[in-house]
């Protein structure tokens, strides 16, 4: 049975060009620094987000957490959105690897507040002070928003009065840029370092890429050794990496234009509560209490229809699009759900 | 010279009494559980605050970190204010010695909003998340504010629906309690280990106590030596600590009833705003911008007079009454702030 | 141009059937574990080794981390030889990840001495004591030996009483069971854990597992995620997995068979010491001091005739055959460097 | 009643000269670098040692810890003796603190043998590898013996050519010295850092010394804060500090004296065996299973007759003479156990 599968845009599996790809891919030992199909994504990486050397990490909490293993010496203090990835999803990694102390600011759905993190930079060397040592963006955020280039680029204008660097979760970076209608690098231009994954909306299988400066390439590379993330052969996964890459970016807006739709047909149900201006992405986040229908109840029926969705969270349930829905499977899961909640 | 220092109730010096106490003091090693100083005070210490068991440490970072130390286990995510002394002034501590995830609330004056704490706290065993180690409390804040018995009391039921132990940053405990009009106990029994200073406002020269549960103590004992603060002869201190505890607790009314006075007479001198309603302890804050006498001048004017103060931070200045500075000396520094202000 | 590489057997690329395996391999996501191709993975390497559970990781380093990680809290002293994997060559990782005490103990070609293990336990709980979190094992041992099954008893008898677990590095296990001619579940038996690679002489591009008890594995998967080895549609990885270990291990006899005819063929040339009885697995460790010609050199001569290898170490130069090198390529190798040393 | 307390010289309670001058110390708050008595013990100490800086901590443990904190980055690779107190006695604190990874090397009496040091340190900057951040020594051995400048000299030279520095635990560097019949000064030229204690033989009752250049002693008082080692009026331990550098130094050749009589006249008791030769400190290590009798039993035997001493560690016992020790107490202990034994 196929499935609709709207729990994630994690849950991709790979187009028949990327198992080509992967099939025919030329490899080699990547400790050694061997693998040439290895090479050619980080080459093709780094160029793409406009920085000067890129490396291949196995996720993307595996390429923040090096980030912040290498920006910062242990004890320092990171600034960044109470509702971040970082803080969220990470199960605490950041206190475990890099040692740092995180500083939640509050965030207006991923948008930091300039004048709160000028405040709680650390300017003095007071004896009783941890040095600040990064600031973290999200860039999409992982609760479906875009950040304006605008803010990004007010925090940017503090960081480099306080010579602090910046690190870009962009797990969904493309996403992201296609929102915004501009490259990925005039995003970028605002960071220090960023990491995107191959796989979600991209459709690679495996691994996620942190850009930045050689330097800081070169320590993240012994880092990422340090961390057992130094592969053998893995220009299987870089070569599917190289299609997300080459092939996958441009249709992105086509996952946009579904979530869309998607939530313009589920605004109609009645009962239902879709903010409309806030699908950015490939994201649809809607309460439906208004319907007095279980959502646990509701998983389970969309199942049976082959639609494969997650309990909602706080109340408010997520379906994200990707590569494998197409528009006629929006219609299908509008259509779906307004019969069940209506049995 | 004579100075009134008013930079923090740190810098009061020990009592008379607390000297001859050193002086006669019976002391042992303590490594070896032989210093009775010590084991007097440690007794005398967790039945004042009504728990099981107290263990002597050289500071209140070291207090409340170890506590961290004990209470979680590494990778483990704390809640906590953003404004609270673990946060802004303990170096970074946490991230390096307990090795824990702070996860900063918006505080009102050291009160956490329950509904913020409960909604923070990590529920299900998600494979993304770390758990929820602890929750720590700060009373008195060292913003110079009390938080009620009530706020305590609400965060309390909320962590044991969830089995989360509470640590509370007591340095000065006993200021809470008198501002409160209640016993310490009252307030450390919403509490599963507390942390307090015996120098501060109770004038002893070095140490505070953490106490706790049995279990909790011994596993801090361990704890304390690998961080260092295994002492061999330290009933010196000890002995300071006793007279502390059992003499100067009464007192720090005299202190608070100070810093009332000299509140309302900084309120009346044009130019200067207090908060008097926000004096709940031994310290003044106020804004003297009105003014448009330069505060770091200021410094220095009244440093000629022998008066110490620190400099204002963010436009706001701080004056801290203790044991050493009697009714006398606030008209005293009123009057000479007055004419410094006025030339 | 096709080279002979024989600087180790990491450098070995997948096979046509491990390719095919990968091309059609049925994948989901296994963040939520979904993805069948790993279960399947992980089902049959607890099975093979017998242990309850088993998990894909992606590298040895990351499982050896992993497993430091579970067993140990932070703190803890880890008994280990000093010439092991862990302490070499894995970026001291374990002072950051896990946070554990390392002490190295004298390794007799990986051997410990029952007595020198049992010695250095903690068995008291004295205030100035860590615990004893952990022994690890190394078989093969990463220098080409194989310890024997007696001092793992032995070893594994005195963990027993002390209730300390046993991790074995098992990077090359099933190199030590073709040595031993047993299955590798006799070697098992003896330690708690176990890492092996799939890679390496296996052949497969990338990955390890990491095998234990159930409850082990199962904090082994949340430990996985926190270090960013939580992957996506690893099924791909994991097919080419599945064909190292159903048809790989029981041909690795013919690499050691290749290593000891390389050994043999070596030790006849003048100048050059080889113990052939040091010839456990896949590689030939030899002296070439004697022949006065230059290793740096050699490296490159071999080159250009179509040999990787890399310089001595200490003096000491490491062929490695692997599934990529027949018994054609040893005598050729042997008689270009005869050549080469000659010229 | 009086005990002669032979556990070790950790039990020293202060002198009368020391009680007077805590009484009379001046002290202020020393965290605001205020307490004068703090700082003429660091000027002092530093002068004493011919180190630029000095900083008054808490412990030994702390002072050591304190150094590793400071001279390593987290991950570096530390080499020292297997049988030093950093890795016996401080309870895996290097992994919780400093997160570095011991390299446990052989030692003999606490000399390292220079050749395994300079074959241990980490040349290349291999991927695989961690950087040899620190070399400790320990002079006096806590095994009671004394490594000679030779050898101090030689690994001190070899450090150079890789411009690793190297730390001293100095618990009982004045011993060393006196046994040594040189001014600190000359053990201390080896080393980069120094650690030495107030208590023990010296008699002061809490407190160490960290002395080293200017740069090294600014940093460690911000770990020395960071640690929970920021004392308020620690002038009260300091004076006391200072009476025993100034006064207690010259005496510590008594305790060696009557180590060495205690030593032979235990010699002279059938069944026990002395080395006599290995007697470099106030230490007597001495083997009494020729007796038969039992070890447990003497300790309560002894202290009956008013001696308190430890059990056998490995069947091996040891007296630790110090200031309260005299020559006749001597000459009682030996009778004392010559009598119970042959009851």
């Amino acid at each position: 049975m196929r499935y609709i599968d709207l729990r994630s845009d994690t849950v991709t599996v790979p187009t028949e060009e990327m198992r080509e790809a992967m099939f025919r891919a030329e490899v080699g030992d990547d400790v050694y620094g061997d693998d040439p199909t290895v090479n050619r994504l980080e080459e093709y990486a780094a160029r793409l987000v406009g920085k000067e050397a890129a490396l291949f990490v196995p996720s993307g909490t595996f390429g923040n957490q090096l980030a912040l293993f290498v920006h910062c010496k242990r004890g320092d203090e990171v600034l960044l959105g109470d509702d971040s990835h970082i803080v969220q999803h990470e199960v605490g990694a950041a206190s475990v690897i890099a040692g740092v102390q995180l500083r939640t600011l509050t965030s207006c759905h991923g948008e930091l507040d300039p004048r709160e993190v000028e405040a709680k930079i650390r300017k003095e060397a007071d004896i009783h002070y941890p040095d600040t040592g990064l600031i973290c963006l999200e860039n999409a955020h992982s609760n479906g928003k875009v950040i304006s280039l605008e803010n990004m680029e007010q925090i940017h204008k503090i960081t480099r009065k306080y010579h602090i660097p910046i690190h870009l979760d962009g797990a969904r970076l493309f996403n992201a840029a296609t929102y915004l209608n501009v490259e990925a690098g005039e995003i970028v231009q605002y960071v220090d370092s960023v990491m995107f994954c191959l796989s979600k909306g991209l459709c690679a299988p495996v691994g996620s890429i942190l850009a930045g400066s050689k330097t800081f390439i070169e320590k993240a590379r012994k880092g990422r050794k340090l961390l057992g993330g130094g592969l053998r052969q893995s220009g299987f996964l870089a070569a599917a990496g190289l299609v997300a890459l080459e092939k996958m970016i441009h249709r992105l807006k086509e996952d946009h234009e579904n979530a869309l739709l998607m939530g313009q047909e589920l605004a109609k149900i009645p009962g239902i509560k879709v903010n409309i201006e806030d699908i950015h992405l490939n994201m649809v986040f809607f309460d439906m209490t208004g319907t007095e229908y279980d959502s646990d109840k509701l998983v389970k029926e969309m199942l049976k229809k082959g639609i494969k969705i997650n309990p909602a969270e706080d109340g408010i349930m997520r379906f994200v699009t990707n590569y494998w829905v197409n528009r006629e499977d929006v219609h299908y899961v509008v259509d779906t759900l307004k019969t069940i909640i209506n049995m």
